[in-house]
Parts: structure tokens; C-alpha cells; sequence
């Protein structure tokens, strides 16, 4: 399971907590704490959670960082990861720093639940229709950006891909990874979820293998639809797929959430997702949701089929989406700019 | 506060939870375990809080061992960490583990308490005692440990102290780190403390005045004893007072507790820490106990008066604690053998 679910002494109450903690991997300090902690919450909010009642921060600072470095960068991060806990209804009121060879930035969130406030993550049937919530490609697009400096690596991508087309994916990453799952979690209730994961570091076959492999029902989940930023397959591909993305092994960090949900209710979801994601600021501000793949009768195991259709999602800002959206101008994002 | 301490939604409840991590001080790893929760538990039992629902373990594995070294250090460390939450009688379900150039070990300790099962650490007034739980020392005892090795070092301690008695207060350092200060978070509620905290990183004088900052009543800390394990007293002075032991700013880890608790109370409590200890097995095995000052009226500051005594505490099992202990052969601790 995604995060811990304890069961107190106190009147039918759990305490549900999760924790994670990673190095930071895009350039920007603030954008960097809000990844972070979207990284944390999005635990909780794969089992349902909307609230949260408490963040710690896990911070360490870079002893290799002089003074200058360190007081321009921690605070941007550590504001970064505050306004996104902000944003997701909760606060940090606690924590721990140290020093370390390599900045390190986390942390924990906790919640005492209802029994009905969460969704436990083992009820998925055959018939049941896969969603997903943000596009896969993170891991690609954030290396694709380092290697505009790397004159050999980036020879290796440019017939495929044009400078501009990586920052703008690079830029479609982070804003995707500093998106609060949250909106989704609110939404399985309502479609009534029989169960989710978070999408984070064993990709996406990975956490639908996970995700399988703890139903009740003997059920397998089969992937045909691979929603990625645009021109990521395409890299992956010409770096002789290099990140596995098309295989469904890529890494990703503060990934969608994989959903099942009754197939009557997919579509609705979906539906939804899309339009409180213009609500709360623009497109995608919320995330996505795309169809990607049913539930089968099976033996607990997650697959995704030959040549499965790869969605390429446009970076939000750009001629493409626009033209996606029928939205001339879409209102920027006030929560990610 | 040493904790956080969250109202929750639900009847009445608050959530405390801490957080810390480090690096590792012993070379034991499995007694490093046992140190690094019994740290993070101690936050909590500094309010008087003497259970624990959950525990979340913080790892990182250093790039620099090889294989081997991996597998033989990292699940005694795990097991010693695991133990310790046993003995706290909390268990831990989650975490996370990270690559990194140093080893780092820490957690998460959360509670879901009722009003009655914290005690605020705000109501010390004139008259109070101040008892110290556990003797300080610990990080001169871990130096002169190391400086074993190191003849420069040595020779400028080796006229006050023997290598057996650098060892052996070594292993009572280590000991004392790794045990918990539940039993005194317990004795709180029995004898009515008024006030607590933690010894760690800014020694004794540091978390005295943190602690005496935050009354509600205009009170002084004043420390008129020094309760320090053998001999480290006299290495600290031997090397020009480079840790700071007796003006009371050495670091300590995992520490003991220092309570403000009644007059008619601080003896009954000091002598129950006694008998408690003797009974879980064996002299010190839930700490000491010893009157370290009082509370009076003041600026909400703490001090340490002009030569204060220095309490030289024998190391358990040692010749003299036996002696003191008049018991020709305590029973070996089986929590910490």
C-alpha cells in the first residue's frame, strides 16, 4: 500500500502516514519544494484521502553549497513545499535538518480517518476501466533538459526533437509533478474508485504490478493506451529506449494516480477531472485523466499490450493544447506560477 | 515544544508526532538502531507521553560501502531500530530508504493522545525541582573513544583517564543512548511533573533555557548539580574545554529527560526511576535519576551556578556502580544485552 493505515484505540479511527524523501531533480528551488511535497501527499491521496492533517519537512542542506547558495536556495524550497501543503489544506508544523553531502528534500504526512474516508486499494473487478491521471515522461523530460548542455547525448535526440520543444516539455514535467493528486482523490469518491496507486518510481507497468498483485478479486490489469508529453516517446526511442517509457518502466516522481473504477463511471470522471482542472486555473492545473486500459480476469499481474496507442499530451501553454482545449487564451495557473 | 501537537477533527483528539534523523555515532550498528528510535521516541516521552502508534524508519545506505559491508550493517541496524520501537511497545509499518554518501538513520514517531495523555510542557513554578534522567557525558565519551586511536589526541588525555575507562564509558554511553525514557514519561504523570524536555543537541543549559522560555509563569532554571558519566568531566577540562560538559553546552544524543516536577515529588520520583530501573533488568536499564537544581522566580532563562557539582555516575557493571548499587551482581540488562 501506498501509505501505513493504523487502527487507534480511539473510536473506530485510523491514523493513515506516509513519508518519502528524494534528491532534488529540477533546477528551480521553489518548484522543487512543491514537487516535493505533492511527491508526499500523493500517498494519501491515492487511497481517497483528501485532508491531511499534519506535515513534517526532511531537509538536508548541501554542505558543498557556500553561504550565498544556501540562503537563495533552501528558503525558496522550503516555501515551495509550504505553499504546496498549503494548497492541499494542510500545514507544516515540524521537522528535521541536517547537513549532508547532497541536499535532501521530503517529508511526512499524516491523518486520522473515518473508516469511510479512505479507499482501501483491493477492490478492483473484471470490467473495470483504468484511469490516469497526469502523462507519463517525467524522468525523460527532466533528463532530455539536462542533455541540451551534453553535446553528445543531445546528438543522439535531435533528429527527433527540437530545443524548444524539450524545454517546453521539461516545463510541462515539473508543473505536472508539483500538481496536488488531490482533485482525483476527491473524484473516487464520487465515481466511486475500487482502487488507486500513485504512479512514482517503478513507472507505470510497476505500480500497476503492485496495484494488481493486492486485489481480492483475481482480476489483471491490461494497459493499451499510454498517455506522454509530447515527444518523450519519441526520445526514449531514439536513445534506444534508454528509460524503458514505452515498457512502462520509466521512473516517474510525483506521478498520476492509476485508478480503477466501475466502467459506467470512467468517462464521468474523466469528464470531471478536466473541467475542475479549468476551474481551479487553467488547464491540467488539477492534472489530466485519460482512459488507459481495463481490467481482465487474471492472475493479479499488470501488462501492457503490443504496440499499445501512445496519447501524446501537448505542455499546457502551448499552440497544441490550446487547440486541445478550444481555449484561445487559457487563464494561467495561479497555484503554479 | 518537542514535539508537534495537532487537534484533529475527531472528539477531541490531538495528533503528536516528531521527527528526526542522523548520523550514526557508535560503531555498533544494531546498538545504532536501538539509539536512533530511542532518539525520535524520546520527543514524545518528553511530554509525557508513553505510547507510540507509529513508526516510520528514515534510511539512507551509504554509495561507499560495498556490498557485503551492506548487507552485514544495514539489517542490524534495521532489527536494533525495531527492537527499541518493541520495547516502546509501537512497531514500525512504513518508511523510506535512499542511496546517499552517509549513512543516515532516524524516523517518525506519531500518537493520537486524549487531553490527559500529554503533559504541556508549560507549568513550571517557583519552588519546583529540577531531575535529570540520564547522566550527561555522551559525546566525550564517543570523542575519547575514537581518540583511542589517535596518539596526538591521547596523549592529551591520557594523564586523566585510562583506556579501560574511556571503554568502559564508552559502552555506558552507548547503553544510556539506547534506552528509552518511557519509564520517566510514565513517573511524570504519577508524581505530577509540570514541565519536561528532552537533552540532545544543545546539552543540557540549552534545552534548560528552551524549556524555561516557554512558562507561563515567570520562572528561572537554576542547575546546581551535574550528574556526568565517569572520568568525562575531567577529559572535557584535559582538553581546554573543547566540549563545553560543564558550562552545560555539550551535545547530547538521545539524552535524558529533564522534568520540573514538585518538591514533595522530585525524591518519591527519583527513587521510583531507581527501583523501575532495578526491576526491567538491572541497574540504569530505564535510566537514572538525580536533583540537578530548582525553579524560582525569574526571566524565563536557565543557569548553571558557579562550580557546580559534578556527579561522577560509574558505568553499569563496572566495580564501583556495583558497590553503589550494593549488589555484588546486578542482573545484565536483557533489553540492551
Amino acid at each position: 500500500m501506498d501509505c501505513c493505515v493504523i487502527p487507534l484505540r480511539h473510536g473506530g479511527l485510523s491514523l493513515v502516514q506516509t513519508t518519502d524523501f528524494f534528491y532534488p531533480l529540477v533546477e528551480d528551488p521553489y518548484m522543487m519544494g512543491r514537487i516535493a511535497c505533492a511527491n508526499v501527499l500523493s500517498d494519501l491521496y491515492a487511497m481517497g484521502i483528501t485532508e491531511c492533517d499534519n506535515m513534517l519537512m526532511l531537509l538536508s542542506v548541501s554542505q558543498k553549497m557556500n553561504d550565498k547558495d544556501r540562503e537563495r536556495v533552501m528558503p525558496l524550497m522550503i516555501q515551495g513545499f509550504r505553499d504546496a501543503a498549503e494548497e492541499g489544506g494542510t500545514s507544516v508544523t515540524g521537522g528535521q535538518t541536517v547537513i549532508n553531502p547532497w541536499i535532501i528534500v521530503g517529508g511526512v504526512a499524516s491523518v486520522v480517518c473515518q473508516p469511510n474516508e479512505f479507499i482501501m486499494p483491493d477492490g478492483a473487478v473484471p470490467g473495470d476501466v483504468l484511469v490516469l491521471t497526469k502523462p507519463l515522461g517525467t524522468q525523460v523530460a527532466v533528463n532530455a533538459h539536462q542533455w541540451l548542455d551534453q553535446t553528445e547525448r543531445w546528438n543522439k535526440i535531435k533528429l527527433v526533437v527540437t530545443r524548444e520543444e524539450v524545454k517546453e516539455a521539461y516545463q510541462e514535467a515539473m508543473f505536472s509533478m508539483a500538481t496536488l493528486n488531490r482533485t482525483a482523490a476527491g473524484l473516487m469518491h464520487k465515481f466511486q474508485a475500487h482502487a488507486a496507486t500513485d504512479v512514482t518510481g517503478f513507472g507505470l507497468l510497476g505500480h500497476a504490478n503492485n496495484l494488481a498483485a493486492q486485489q481480492r478479486n483475481e482480476v489483471a490489469f491490461v494497459i493499451h493506451n499510454l498517455p506522454i508529453i509530447a515527444k518523450m516517446a519519441a526520445i526514449s526511442k531514439a536513445c534506444g529506449n534508454l528509460f524503458n517509457l514505452i515498457q512502462g518502466t520509466s521512473a516517474e516522481t510525483s506521478g498520476g494516480l492509476l485508478v480503477c473504477l466501475p466502467r459506467e463511471q470512467a468517462a464521468k470522471f474523466c469528464s470531471e477531472m478536466k473541467s475542475q482542472s479549468s476551474a481551479v486555473g487553467g488547464q491540467g492545473a488539477a492534472g489530466g485523466a485519460w482512459i488507459i486500459g481495463i481490467v481482465e480476469k487474471g492472475d493479479r499481474r499488470a501488462r501492457i499490450i503490443d504496440k499499445p496507442r501512445i496519447i501524446e499530451v501537448p505542455p499546457r501553454g502551448s499552440q497544441a493544447a490550446n487547440q486541445d482545449n478550444n481555449s484561445a487564451s487559457p487563464a494561467p495557473s495561479p497555484n503554479l506560477s
